[in-house]
């Protein structure tokens, strides 16, 4: 039976995870695909022994020693960060190595030299626990979806995100105190920025953005808005309209330029991306010819991200001993292909809007507020009006029809400025149904 | 540039679909594989001519001018039924080529004697479009998961079912309404017995439980009710439980047995499924490594499942070209891995269960049916009794804990047997929460 030797850099959370997947499954890959899979080394600066049932795998201090082993066919890499991530994974393809990684951060902002450097030395880069944790999304849209011109990407991308909205639309407490509840419960890091501003469910996005349209992108590229400033009242609201606040990344192709931003979404509930609870993640795709098509599982955790490594680590294998490398390209389209594509500027973006705008509760508020809207041509779905607590300010909500991104932040800034206004209005993207 | 050519038996609707979409994706699968894929060739009984935009594909009338034809690569199957397709693809394997069908129906009832007719003869047999339409599941539960044992599998596999369903649920309409205002817009076929009697969806859950397990099975030994039983007053005494009944296909992985039935089935509103409405499909996979995992799209229909036969051509063409022919085996095992296991019997299953009961509303019936269930240790967890117009017959709805499906069927033949009952038991089984 033909051997494919595994280098692991990093033995962390995930780490662990892929060692114990493999070694759980090693027959089954077998069963399946004739090969055995071995994990042969692993480096880790902080681990100091291997648990028992990993006698056979050897445990160094140098990732270096895993790279430069000509006996390893692929180094997977799940230290995460940009470095020394990038150096290993650099180096590994250098010295010829396969690579797998679930490093979003990596990709999203490196991918190209990555790639580039892959596909120069003729070695694959597996990355399918980068987005959507244990979700085979990224070969579903790469394989499966492969007769199809993306027309949109809509994902739930982060679980710390959805888990905290999750809770705030079912309890009704504060997003500081689930939060704090998350971070306890360790599903939340200690410093929370990348997953409640948005920032890791860009970095996916642009990975999903690249594959699904054979374009250059890079988070940076991405409008990013995160949770940390919606309050349960806006969630009780978008209940009364029928709607759930999600975290979403959102994507529109429309050919010669292509849409991308992150932020708090008002989704209706007749729509299945509302219905996406917890910690778990989905994507869906419209692609020209299948319609509607929606991944959903684990976006992170240490078994279903270790069942993602390890089903590229099985892809790879297989290759290696079809003599197939390079049979499907890394990112979908041939490097020659890749091409760049306008992404379209925030203030050119359009999509309903919800305001919650607060008042002080006199004759001729709503009539000023309506004054400024139609001035810049931002035209009212429907208001209502909450409060009405003797000298409190009250609660005046409204859904618009599609209004310009320019047009919003004009208007919103004039309401602002009105003397009756006491706090600034609370603005939310709401979904547009397809 | 490579060129692979196809060779299409069958231009009704989804071999229309499968042209239209290599017409269409051309340029683009050229750009992901550098790779052209040629449909060289149709084979039609009733079509007598190609429409305009074919002209570089010859129609014939004969299947076996494409069987025969040396530069023919791919023979797609699209006719559908056992007959004439199973002699089509056997002498297409025969004749050393790779096959691509989305026959159900063939692959659950022959697929033993086709993929071993593959297997000896080194080709390969793409199936994709045969479970969920468009749904890239085959490729997802084969690769993506291939680092699982899949616990269990529960599928909304029949859009035509889970449309009238929908809207039965919707509108509060009777099944032959709905059922014959789908058939008048084309969603239900004139005869629509496999649709709404649960045999498409058993053959489907075949499939899937064959590549799932790696394991033998064929529809028939699937536990299959349909839904024409299923009355809108069930349907809101679900709603009152909180949940919507959905024509379920399910399997349960035991190790050395596995359960495997498709019938009307209660799903809480909290789980996913009970999300899925119209004509959409979904799978739903619990794994032993990923956890739950969800494909959602469109279940049938000539573009999105031209766009799942259209990933396979594309894989095998990928195998042509790379020289990777049974790259990954067509059953996600290899042949000699794929082992007879016991299907449950239908006596052995138990399940949580709802019973509307239709009885003379008259004192002590309820105790005597309690008392009935009692005695075959079948637990109520709640009961609801609804009616009481005078002389009109009164409903007696419950939910009971957990019963085996023996003691059920023993105890409701008891029951209707008594004098105050006027009509037969309806019982449908409720999804437990895994």
């Amino acid at each position: 039976m033909k051997h494919v030797n595994v280098g692991l850099i990093g033995f962390g959370t995930v780490g662990s995870g892929l060692a114990e997947v493999l070694l759980a499954q090693q027959e089954r890959l077998q069963q399946r695909s004739g090969l055995f899979i071995r994990l042969a080394k692993v480096a880790d600066i902080s681990t100091k022994e291997l648990p028992a049932q990993f006698a056979d795998t050897a445990l160094v201090n140098d990732a270096a020693e895993l790279i430069n082993d000509p006996d390893i066919d692929i180094i997977v890499e799940l230290i995460g960060g940009i470095q020394p991530a990038k150096t290993f994974v650099m180096e590994a393809i250098a010295a010829g190595k396969h690579v797998v990684t679930a490093n979003k951060a990596l990709l999203s902002q490196e991918g190209r030299e990555i790639f580039a450097a892959a596909a120069a030395k003729g070695v694959e880069v597996g990355f399918e626990a980068s987005v959507g944790g244990g979700i085979p999304v990224i070969k579903g849209l790469k394989e499966g979806l492969v007769a199809n011109n993306i027309l949109s990407i809509m994902g739930i991308l982060n679980g710390t995100a959805n888990y905290i909205l999750t809770r705030m639309t079912d309890e009704g407490i504060a997003f500081a105190d689930v939060l704090k509840d998350a971070q306890d419960l360790g599903f939340a890091e200690a410093d929370p920025t990348y997953d409640v501003e948005g920032i890791d469910t860009a970095h996916k996005l642009a990975i999903l953005m690249t594959m699904a349209y054979g374009m250059n992108i890079t988070h940076n590229e991405i409008v990013t808005e995160g949770i940390s400033g919606i309050e349960p009242i806006d969630i009780d609201f978008a209940r009364e309209f029928g709607c759930r606040i999600k975290l979403l990344a959102i994507s529109r192709n429309h050919g010669d330029h292509v849409e991308a931003r992150v932020h708090p979404t008002m989704v209706p509930e007749s729509h299945l991306l509302a219905s996406i609870s917890g910690a778990y993640n989905a994507v869906h795709f419209n692609g020209d010819m299948v319609g509607n098509v929606l991944f959903y599982g684990q976006g992170a955790g240490k078994m279903p991200t270790g069942s993602a490594v390890a089903a590229d680590v099985m892809d790879i294998s297989r290759d290696i001993a079809a003599g197939s490398v390079g049979r499907v390209p890394s990112l979908s389209y041939l490097p020659e292909n890749i091409r760049d594509r306008d992404v379209t500027p925030l203030d050119q973006l359009a999509c309903p809007y919800y305001f919650r705008i607060t008042a002080l509760d006199q004759p001729g508020v709503l009539a000023a507020v309506a004054t400024v809207l139609s001035r810049h041509e931002i035209s009212v779905e429907s208001v209502i009006q909450k409060g009405r607590e003797e000298g409190e300010p009250v609660a005046i909500v409204m859904q618009t029809h599609t209004a310009a991104e320019s047009a919003v932040a004009s208007a919103l800034a004039e309401i602002d400025a009105l003397e009756a206004i006491t706090a600034p209005t609370v603005r939310i993207r709401i979904l547009e149904e397809e």
